[in-house]
């Protein structure tokens, strides 16, 4: 049996991703596809829309064959822990390789530009050095930074958002040491970020979140999701009331800044350079998540960088919780598998170097203290107290999903 | 211009507090009653009805020259520690006596009483330590270390709740030797605690209170409060949507309890003997701050000094913030007063030996940070987020009210 691996988010599944997951299929010719997927918090410092365990079923029902948790101290870190730890992941369960979505499409770019970047470390470095301390954000340092290295042919554009989380899973792979073989696939139409409906199946998650909370229609979005994600989706609002977004967490996070002592504070990880006090400041005239977001917003610190810091104050996530863990996750959280992934999970099981963890209750409460407490803050968005009560209780009970 | 006090909460001011009002300017005839008075935040660790200027409002309305404020490190506190900071500010803004309701009325009876247990102290403590070590809750083993003292002719019932108090305001008066003379009025048929309507004119406010969260119907209680306070009630649900009570604050201490490290929860002021780890698991599986309470409550621990504990969590209370704060008072907060009540203030100012505080934008903000804190999330109980930022900023801007 050889498995290839992605790394997603699938907030929610969409047919994008239902396209991606067969071209991995047919690039890589694996029999099984591994997704390691963000829990209940993502990569921008968001919450997703519906748990992770209504995601790991829309994402078995399209075809995924096992979905395993990427633990909080990597799902909600900038581009280069997020990649190292779901690399790793990847590596450790198994996988002969993994396959990448991009807006460059050819993995010899990637190859050539991780070369070109290592062969000029020094330099790159300090010019990124250099733009952020002329108050650029993180992530256009680092594409102006390569720029200024000079003309290169054959390397990839690294103000794309795909192409640099390529990017960080190729640097990931090689920093690892690992032997994964890498693929990637040229996105098709919808960009990352994308609002607007280009294409008439294709369209980018953001734009079907946008739809979704700002109409309340699920039909309108229906044609760019598979069956399968609707009914999902239909059935986790029908479930617990309501879909999961900033907003919902708005009135902890400005209980958490107004009860905190600014040294409590300064305490959460990524909180730096006095921030907080424009935080405090703003939660106090403030009448929700966005009016705050707006206000605190400047041009060194990228929307998804402060949303970051803010999810770690609502989460209470010291930067002593993170210190030790940013290598790489000490532990394989199984989310599902439809019956070829069992089949690859009993194979891979005598041969894995992590422990594999099916049931929390089995489960060494310390290793996985950050995402049950994450999973616990996500059902308090729920605004009915017994849909919060069953979410906040699922995280306990729930084995992985099986179909 | 001889001034009195008498210290209150008015969660309203009703009926009640009208008689003792009356009562206290002949008794002692006095010119000026003075009312130290809870912030937001209560003595059996509560929320307040409506805000502490709401509740001024409805106090100078009836007749009180000056309202000043407890501050949350006395207000929120046991008997003992709650009087002492009362009786300290009323001897320090010049009153030259206070008057307090109690079920006996005889004030020589309490003389004798603290006389009594003064001359047999070391034997009072130690049956109080025993009747704690059984499992008994302090006010029970107060109450049962006197009785075992032995039968005293002329002195008071110390299981009543208003006994309890102005014993504490006398042994308060001593501790500080300050010359304020003590009165003692009988408390008209309602007790502290009842919940049901024995008079026609007066309730208790606790009664009160329950008819105004069961039926939303403010009509019913209005021939138990003056008329002055029903108007501000229902200006306050027309300004802020709704009253304050624990229930709108249960979402942030779940959230604060599943949030917080059980190193951070140790730390919190009064928390201890493990009660913690039960706090957190019911928070896991409760779906409302009833439900919560009743799974928590036991024999050892009082409702009160439960609600206390989960108050200095909600409010982030440490015992370090309380450690120095015990002794007395160390600023008086005016907020309100009517002409007569000016005129004493004006004649008094001079003579303070504490900060007078009228705006806080001009105070120290370090000394009165707690005060402030506990203001800010009190507010954050509205839902409505225009009335929240509103009752919010109204701490920073609000100047002492004047009628």
């Amino acid at each position: 049996m050889r498995a290839t691996g992605v790394v997603v988010e699938y907030n929610p599944f969409h047919n994008g991703h239902l396209h991606h997951l067969r071209a991995t299929r047919t690039a890589t010719g694996a029999d099984i596809v591994v997704a390691v997927m963000s829990g209940h918090f993502l990569q921008r410092g968001e919450p997703a829309l519906v748990s992770k365990w209504s995601r790991t079923k829309m994402a078995l029902d399209a075809g995924v064959d096992v979905v395993i948790e990427l633990p909080y101290s990597f799902a909600t870190q900038h581009a280069e822990i997020f990649s190292r730890g779901a690399i790793a992941l990847l590596d450790q369960i198994g996988c002969e390789s993994f396959c990448f979505g991009s807006e460059d499409g050819d993995i010899e770019a990637f190859s050539n530009t991780l070369r070109f970047i290592k062969s000029n470390q020094e330099q790159y470095d300090q010019y990124i050095r250099e733009f952020i301390q002329e108050g650029m954000s993180y992530p256009s340092a680092l594409a102006d930074a390569f720029k200024k290295l000079g003309n290169q042919e054959s390397v990839i554009d690294l103000s794309k958002p795909n192409n640099i989380l390529g990017f960080h899973y190729m640097e990931a792979r090689d920093l690892l040491s690992s032997s994964l073989k890498a693929y990637t696939i040229t996105r098709e139409s919808a960009g990352y970020h994308d609002e607007h409906f280009a294409s008439p199946s294709i369209a980018s998650a953001t734009s079907i979140r946008k739809s979704i909370f700002n109409t309340d229609d699920q039909h309108e979005i229906s044609s760019y999701l598979p069956e399968s994600s609707v009914k999902e989706l239909d059935k986790y609002v029908h479930e617990f009331g309501e879909f999961h977004r900033w907003e919902n967490y708005w009135t902890m996070l400005q209980f958490k800044l107004l009860s905190s002592s600014k040294d409590e504070l300064r305490d959460i990880y990524e909180i730096e350079e006095g921030i907080e006090n424009r935080m405090v400041e703003y939660a106090r005239h403030s009448l929700c998540f966005e009016e705050f977001m707006i206000k605190l917003k400047t041009k060194r610190y990228t929307w998804t960088r402060l949303q970051r810091m803010l999810l770690h104050i609502l989460t209470d996530t010291h930067k002593e919780d993170m210190r030790e863990r940013h290598v790489a996750p000490g532990y394989i959280r199984l989310l599902g598998m439809n019956e070829r992934g069992r089949e690859f999970i009993r194979m891979q099981k005598k041969n894995l170097s992590l422990p594999l963890i099916s049931k929390l209750s089995s489960a060494d409460p310390r290793s996985i203290k950050l995402d049950v407490k994450a999973a616990e803050i996500y059902s308090l968005g729920l605004h009915d107290p017994a849909s919060r009560k069953k979410l906040l209780t699922k995280e306990w009970s729930q084995p992985p999903i099986i179909i």
